[in-house]
């Protein structure tokens, strides 16, 4: 369909929701319409509507050709809406047997994106944000721990790019810069 | 078929065959079986009946296409195999011409892996481990080689995750900490 | 088509040009032909030849779809012909809106390469050349910036190999190493 479709990424404890946000509120204002979808939302409630599960806990506990097949499913969706959607969702999932692909083959095929962005920051500060956030359980991941996973995630990024000839780019989200995170990603979206 | 396929990597002197050999031995203890498969071996056997090689180091010699041919029908017969799998490959190869992807994406394709563990430490514990084992002729590489292959082996690693949905586990075979390796293996594998 | 098809990469100012041409002239000289093909000359031209484009500017403004094609049909041309080829380009192109596979699926599949090489070098080599280059516009990349487009290009290479089965094999091309370049290359190509 008609519009760009861009998927958002980061890890958390990044400040991702924070700079889709701002971006959104700049956007409107320049009038430059875009829908904001969460992936795994959007892919809860079509389970739901299925009658698959009844809350979102039980998502994990889907059989992993269904995972695939509602995977399948909302990509198909997301990628039929007409004009611009911003994709919230994860380049890799951190989970107790590995990282895990949030965008693996059969999505990509069907949501062709045509942006991919990393929004990423120091290891450091990630580590402080998560420390400060008392209103979500996080992960207490250690330094190396947190490199490693953005580390993949580039790279699993470079396979997305490969996959679907999207563009692959990186919007740092800094202390104090978030001003500038969200010009960077206003820029990429106009 | 029922049961874990997991694929297990490692470059040479990381000390991969000892840590699936402790993993085995537990896991037999807690009554998980594992079939340990290395993939080299499984597709030099076939090809052996084929009549296509009489010795392993005619491999090499095979064309491209029955290359090809044989690792698709080896990923093929793995996956039939009813029952968790340990498959001992590489990520990848380092020949003379560049590193060779341990499993191209025909052998994915078959093989359809659930896990896929790259087994690290630090370079400098690899060269040392290289250099005292009197037992195998092993690559006198450089730390930066080193450094450079296992960096390859994650990127690479992260391209199977995005191509099959398998999850990437990292585990680090330190010195003097194989009890932990072998811990963290197990916990995968279970 | 018999022949190695090589494909040669390496970001502005690492000096690809200058190695690719020195490998050639040893190579003549041993009586190894290859063809050297630009992707982008080569598929520039059939556009032209198409009616489609009347200048290079022109290539940009080509639908998304448009492109593909182009890439599709450039990339069956080049694995039609017979012999040895170079196939020069770049692993990931730095575009405004992030970066670009130099050779995504579509490409990869329709040529079938044998060979990738990355041509490197130290980022502040990299910073020198292009600040010392007059006869080109190049961009002012900083060292962190370079560091992060080398790293994202292996990262992609890595998901090349899975998708293809090519080897990868890094060049350096260090400041007065260029003899040492040009034999690496030249060993890789015969």
């Amino acid at each position: 369909m008609a519009g760009t479709k861009c998927i958002i990424t980061g890890v958390p404890g990044v400040g991702k929701t924070t700079v889709i946000t701002e971006a959104l509120t700049r956007l409107e204002q320049m009038g430059v319409p875009y829908a904001n979808i969460s992936f795994g939302s959007f892919m809860f409630e079509m389970a739901q509507r299925q009658g698959l599960v009844a809350n979102r806990d039980k998502m994990r506990l889907l059989s992993k050709d269904d995972q695939r097949l509602l995977q399948e499913q909302a990509a198909e969706g997301i990628a039929r809406i007409d004009g611009n959607v911003i994709i919230d969702t994860h380049a890799s999932v951190k989970t107790p047997k590995g990282y895990l692909a949030g965008l693996p083959e059969w999505v990509l095929e069907a949501l062709k994106p045509d942006l991919f962005v990393l929004i990423e920051t120091d290891e450091d500060q990630i580590l402080g944000r998560r420390f400060c956030d008392p209103s979500r359980v996080r992960d207490l991941d250690t330094f190396r721990a947190l490199q490693s996973h953005q580390s993949f995630n580039r790279a699993i990024a470079a396979a997305y790019a490969m996959k679907t000839g999207c563009t692959v780019a990186i919007v740092t989200n800094a202390d104090h810069l978030l001003e500038r995170a969200t010009g960077d990603l206003v820029g990429l979206l106009t």
